[in-house]
């Protein structure tokens, strides 16, 4: 039995969403126990009208919030009993609770993490990691996609050895890891990732391809794309923006032409559905913040149920993997300082 | 009557399909005049194919091609009599020459711009500027998209300053000017985003609309896309790459389904071709030089006639709207020292 905790007031569509998504995920996984935390009224509001499992769900209350407008440290230090800060204490104090899932605020939740989780040993900064599908069908991963706009190379060596662990964790054999630079050649980018791409060449434990270009995140042909947390945010929100406009093109394109629109009302409006839901990946399911010495998953901030649900899920299946440890394995196999990337 | 040049060298498929584009060209603007740079011999063995007006079409015989796997500022200053610096030295010399076009190596075609053309007098660094497609129907300048992986604020207030004046010369009476960085408030970013971000507040003659993410790109809310050359270049091959990736998962999503395929079949292969010209945007029509002392203009290396018709028909609403002298006017009249940016 695992025990995920849940951050019910976290996102645009919290309380009611999360505790439903919560609440599916349970019904999904027989080995799941679910803790909220929250306004223990409106969780119950929302709870008695759905059935489910009372024994694997416990709700713990919070009198306070913190939203996006709050300052991340500032919050986290006095908003003691936020939905937030109990579910990372929880986390670090209770062994059986392995991993934690919030759509709040991208900054709290990674600041309430160091803060109040701690870093894997080794690992100087936590990167926020999402999965991405790709032209091939499978998925990729991106790290940094945020959460450092300024990196140093041995960074990017960190960034490299957790990706690789968890699409280790996530099924792949040898994982592609893969330089996101300005160009294939390998003197290619400025100081920063030249320097990541040298260490990254004789780095141990990862199968490093060498430079790749935005053009081949998505193309299926790596497993782990390595990005500043700069232009990897920009990279993870111009697919999500591309997709979109690519989307918006093809609907009015289509709805443009009467034969189009026709074929589309009596044959296609059940491809089309299956394609938003791969495309809408930034809703579905969440980022896994790597570095940090538990599972955490952030969810999109206008997550709904099913992506909640993907979300607690997710944070479950990392947590069977073993995904924490093998990353703790792989830095204790790995003496960075012999390839120069400390100090 | 304005001249552009062509490079009938450069590129996958040249000269063939160059000098096809460039006779189209002539065909559908009786006001251009087209030179086309290469091997007689070869050129003449398209041409004779050809029906065109023999009065607005020369070929200029060179016996050297620069290719991809020339160190760029050697092959300028070695190959004297390659296509490419035959047609910059007639850029350069020749007054009625306005305009060059080339699909060859972008690292040869800027070094080459630079170096046989020179900048315009108080912009230290050009920039590469693609025009994108976006989501409500019309274009946006994405500057810098790669000629610059490291760049100070000051060259990010060029950037800004050339795009609106680029997107005035296309019709954009105010246009909206956004810095690309990794989160909407203004204090996001690395110190280069943030001192750049404070400057572009300030810098009279434009309308900043502040910062934007990798999502608001395309969404057509913005006119001119500010990017260091680094995140910028990765910004506009991810649009590449996750515009092809989102074609194959619709593809497979469509011919996975039985009724699906038959809807395409029956009605939708032609606006699928549609939208298939639409986002091939990076193979159609070319990336605008800007801060060159004339209008260059790179086609994409895998450019067919259709795309290198459409560039050179671009290199020529470039000239005539006054592209370069609008540029000179702008930085006239902007006082980059005033508000802190030199030095």
């Amino acid at each position: 039995m695992i025990k995920i905790v849940v951050d019910a007031m976290g996102g645009d569509n919290a309380p009611a969403e999360i505790v439903k998504g919560a609440v599916q995920a349970l019904g999904s996984d027989k080995d799941l126990k679910v803790v909220l935390t929250g306004d223990k009224e409106k969780i119950g509001q929302t709870l008695s009208g759905l059935s489910y499992d009372k024994a694997r769900l416990e709700v713990v209350h919070c009198a306070e919030v913190i939203t996006n407008d709050d300052a991340p440290t500032l919050a986290i230090r006095q908003k003691k009993d936020s939905s937030l800060v109990v579910a990372l204490k929880m986390l670090k104090e209770d062994e059986e609770t392995q991993g934690f899932v919030s759509a709040g605020s991208t900054g709290a939740v990674l600041t309430g993490a160091l803060l109040r989780v701690g870093r894997i040993r080794g690992i100087s900064r936590p990167a926020v990691c999402p999965a991405l599908p790709t032209a091939k069908g499978g998925k990729v991963l991106l790290i940094d996609a945020g959460a450092n706009a300024e990196c140093k190379p041995v960074n990017l060596c960190h960034f490299a050895l957790m990706g690789t662990a968890y699409a280790k964790a996530m099924g792949v054999k040898e994982p592609r890891v893969g330089l996101v630079t300005n160009g294939t050649e390998d003197h290619k980018g400025d100081p920063l990732h030249q320097e990541a791409h040298n260490l990254l060449k004789t780095l141990p434990g990862i199968h490093f391809v060498g430079n790749v270009e935005g053009r081949d995140i998505m193309s299926g042909d790596i497993d782990v794309a390595v990005c500043d947390g700069f232009s990897g945010n920009i990279a993870l929100k111009t697919t999500e923006g591309t997709a979109l406009a690519v989307m918006q093109i093809i609907k009015e394109n289509i709805m443009g032409s009467f034969w189009a629109k026709v074929g589309y009302a009596l044959f296609m409006k059940k491809a089309f559905k299956n394609i938003k839901r791969v495309m809408d990946y930034s809703k579905y399911g969440g980022a896994v913040l790597l570095g940090i010495d538990k599972v955490v998953v952030k969810s999109h901030g206008s997550s709904k149920a099913d992506s909640i649900c993907a979300s607690v899920l997710q944070a479950k299946a990392a947590v069977d993997s073993g995904l924490v440890p093998s990353i703790k394995e792989m830095l204790s196999e790995t003496d960075l300082e012999a390839i120069g990337a400390e100090g």
